[in-house]
């Protein structure tokens, strides 16, 4: 039986080699998650495998939702195995699937179990993998320890305190930099109802009060002060698509002080407000050499009644089909005119997006600053990393990607970089031995390598 | 020579043991085609293959045109050999082609024969195959007979008698279900010019008036009852593109009673009017636990003149470009806070939306009544199968697909089932053999047996 | 090491026979590139590999900026050397990409140098290719001569005279026809600032005035009857979006006028203009059987700061993503009502439109004129080519295709038909040993040689 053994996904000799004697050992910097610092300072141990997987994990919850599961063994009050039984059963049916892949990858990688996870053998595993994840050897910290990693960027709010992240840091007996990116997501939405309460919360964390774009700016670079002391070097922007009305700063001003006297604001206005901020925001990060990371595109929250019920992250988002890329362009030429645009990533999450970015950003590379963001959330499995790998690669320059990362709440997350390892030897390998690159295994290895980690160390400058 | 042999599109030797042990036995459920039950009922003969193949199949036709041939031997007065002769000729440069590929499919599979046709064979393919329609074996019904149909579902026009349906149910010689879907279009697209002479017929069929959108609720209601008396379980909707424009009942009877004075309506009265009639129709297939099937982004029509020469149905439609992904997403959610949204299916003709699609109904699931239909008409092909497929995988659960339908005209295509099978297998099977799924035959065959077969069953409940 | 051997890219053994025995012979027609007639005419020798490769190709200009290179090496001040040597360590980075195959097959066709290209050995290729260059044999014609191009079309501005067009016919030395090709953009770009001169040029050149559509259409008929007298056939068109907005020529006569006074116009007004002028001039095509050609979907020019310091064409283009698809249909439509639709060829840019384009073009076929251009640009890669190539073959004819063109300002590209040609001999072989295609080898290789030579010659009937 070849279920997933040591060449899984290797589907040549020299994709083999590439993937065993280079990309293998790599260290692994994670440089986007939603790994919460706290946990990782507590570094307590999971109660049981229904915890480390099904608590949260939303990408699970929607095969369970799709197999017809009751939402009671979902996020109701069935018990722990119940819980873990109808995942079982689920999962079976999930051929082809990435949740299929990871969960048996993690499965071997942690808990050395290497079969197929059924309704027949789930108690045995869940026991299994139960008494292992009680022991010392299975706290949250060796997840993190075990899969190699050396950095971990999380992803936080402006008006956090990062305590976490400090405390990290000053831990002797903790070695992987946990850093904090900055999403200003909440101070961008101006649509949102949540919005007036957010900027009086930031305005006073920032130490000052808000009324005006002045007043805003200030508490932003004040919060972007703070979070580079922390050894932030990264944004983070998540948006629904990318806004593009040039306006100025008196026109922003009035905007939100509209907003925030509780007024409406029309989708002109709204897109306006943004586009100043984006370009606000992006000269900021400019001045300090971060990198500044836009993932766009999803509808989030589609499901009202379950939004009501169960809150948002809870497996209602989707792929959206707004045209962002030409927005995009006016962005980034209206950053680039004023010298304001700062090492930047794109994530796309509609796959139809990929050609179109991965060529937009070949525009603005001025040093070789634009990255085309690995294939994400959605499309996080084999064709989508094939797609996203075989796009750069056509249109763009593969050996300067910076990979992968794990985009994860979860600490078994992990071997999704070695997937990604995979995919990307298989890819280099099969052209090396179709004749089409170079057949010198450590030159290729090299650049896998570089690919698997170095590029993105020497990008963010960590 | 293995052309169209026993194992072609079976790559791996998992993937042929699926099929054959498995899925080639397998009954067909036909859940959505546009055979007529007139012609089921009255069992004719053909004529011969011209009739058979080139009647009415705009598939053939395009392949035609698109080798620059005259109208004349197509749509035209040319004989029946001119006609067979010419589409042989030009079968032969429609390399890869699903037509290709059916064609000799169907040769081989009702006729014995297996080489490939040209135009040197073409008179004496046509002899052959016109000496076995001629003889009673071949008659209409027997195809679907030794096709191993157990149920067919027609489209059928609310003001449809379904008289065929209730002889063919009576018919104590035929043992196939042939069910009617309901296809209320007519009734939706309130722009066309014949929607005010369909109301009044709809009108007289269901025995009452329509002045107002009550009177049309009702007549819908009554012939949607109507329907099910006569073993209707299914809905089927065909949408250039999917409308979205939350109104309320006295706008919708306002904009109703502007039609039916034969007023013009601008655009977002039409899309008013439709998403109000859309969710109203969606709660009465609710409330019968109805299948609602969305077949969207079909370009009607393009071609002015050929439509004046030739009507509707001759080939003159494309995938259209209109983004329909938001507007699904915010109908979907209108029927969910209403408890109104029935067991659906989406079936998108662009690729495109391939990703969109089968991620947004994995936020609508609810005891697992959304499906992502199988690709349809323009995707009907090997790779648009493979790219449906895949999708579905990588972002919903396959192994609760629901598979084939043939949505076709002829009484021959039902090898596309077969053809359907073996790339479905062709993948399972590789899967694997690459270690990524549990090795288990038994396991695997289940649920390529439920995708086939048992799925679509259980769904429709028939 | 197979490094690009004689079978790269065949990976069947019936695709290197279609190759081998059929493909690789046939002689080239490229329909459509941007040589200068008047360089052919001079028939110069090359400085040096840079000017031959790096002087004004923008594809390897993107893959040096993608790696970080500064300006000076690329477009800057650099000596010979020093760009070659940055360029060679840039492709090594290239992984997968047509740049890197298209450099390794050109330095392999024309120098015989068959070894990766990389930091270490530039000098040596350099110092090898450069001496070969300086060489009678390698004047620009022998580029021509050796690759067997038989007919080339190039593309031309309405107010070129065709001076070396000419020359070039009257040169008894030299017989491969280089025919011009109408492309009236800045005509029809009535929204740039250039609008206003250009008419006046034109007008000049043409010999009259133009102060309304009248004038304008008189003078572009006089230079349409020119470029017929030079052996024009075809016509080109490079737009961003395809408008459509129908208007009388007293409305476009109106925006003209405005045009020229100088005044701004609204988008609506730009969409008509263009519209009423592309129906116009389809209908003056269409009168002397010539083909259109439509390239759409490029944003041009999107980093402004590089636009200013380096112009047009030097790698700041992208994909755009402006839907064009119902129009084509609405544009496609007026023209076959009023009889004026001429042979066409639609080129998309971005890759999502494959499909809707491929089915779009086969509900207009009218004796076979409509073609669906090659993977073009941005989609010019092994990938590119096999989506466009199965798109077609999916939803159109492919033994009808068109097949390859360059599309470049470079000598040394035509090993790029070489690549097409080994892409489709290796789909129509694979096909052939699966069972799926008629396998006679005749046949298919039959077919081969229509796609890659005489469609297109019989096509633009040259």
């Amino acid at each position: 039986m070849n279920f997933f053994d040591d060449n899984f996904l290797l589907k040549s000799k020299t994709s083999q080699q590439l993937y065993h004697e280079y990309a293998k050992s790599m260290p692994i910097f994670d440089f986007h998650c939603h790994l919460q610092p706290e946990e990782i300072y507590e570094n307590k141990n999971f109660a049981d495998i229904t915890e480390a997987w099904l608590k949260g994990d939303h990408y699970k919850w929607r095969i369970m939702r799709s197999c017809g599961i009751d939402e009671h063994y979902i996020t109701g009050d069935a018990d722990s195995f119940e819980k873990f039984q109808a995942f079982a059963e689920a999962v079976n049916y999930a051929v082809g699937s990435p949740i299929y892949h990871w969960a048996h990858m993690e499965l071997k990688t942690f808990f050395g179990i290497n079969e197929p996870l059924t309704a027949d053998n789930a108690k045995e595993i869940f026991d299994k993998v139960n008494a292992l994840l009680a022991t010392d050897d299975f706290k949250l910290r060796t997840f993190i320890k075990k899969s190699n990693v050396k950095a971990i960027i999380t992803t936080d709010d402006p008006i956090d305190t990062l305590e976490y992240h400090t405390k990290l840091k000053e831990d002797k007996s903790w070695d992987v930099s946990v850093l904090p990116a900055f999403r200003p997501d909440k101070a961008i939405n101006i649509e949102l109802k949540t919005f007036v309460d957010y900027i009086k919360t930031l305005a006073k964390v920032a130490g000052g009060s808000i009324e005006s774009i002045d007043g805003l700016e200030k508490a932003l670079v004040e919060r972007i002060d703070y979070f580079v002391k922390n050894g932030c070097v990264a944004s983070d922007h998540g948006i629904t698509y990318v806004p593009y009305a040039e306006t100025d700063k008196s026109v922003a001003d009035k905007i939100l002080k509209k907003a925030l006297a509780g007024q409406q604001l029309d989708i002109s206005e709204i897109d306006a407000y943004k586009t100043y901020l984006l370009q606000f925001l992006a000269g900021e990060y400019k001045k300090r050499d971060w990198v500044m990371e836009i993932h766009y595109g999803v509808i989030r929250n589609i499901n009202s009644p379950m939004f009501v019920k169960l809150g948002p992250d809870t497996g209602f988002d989707t792929i959206g089909n707004i045209d962002s890329v030409g927005n995009l362009a006016l962005l980034f030429d209206s950053l680039s005119e004023r010298e304001n645009l700062p090492k930047t990533m794109v994530f796309n999450i509609n796959p139809n997006d990929n050609y179109p970015v991965a060529t937009l950003i070949g525009g603005f590379q001025d040093g070789g600053k634009m990255q085309f963001g690995t294939a994400w959330w959605f499309n996080d499995h084999i064709n989508g990393m094939n797609a996203q790998i075989n796009t750069l690669a056509d249109v763009g320059v593969l050996g300067k990607f910076l990979g992968m990362l794990t985009d994860s709440r979860s600490f078994l997350s992990y071997p999704r970089h070695d997937y990604f390892r995979r995919i990307l030897c298989n890819i280099v390998g099969r052209w090396m031995e179709d004749g089409l690159y170079n057949p010198n295994l450590k030159n290729a290895g090299k650049i896998v390598q570089d690919i698997c980690y170095t590029n993105a160390i020497e990008y963010f400058e960590i």
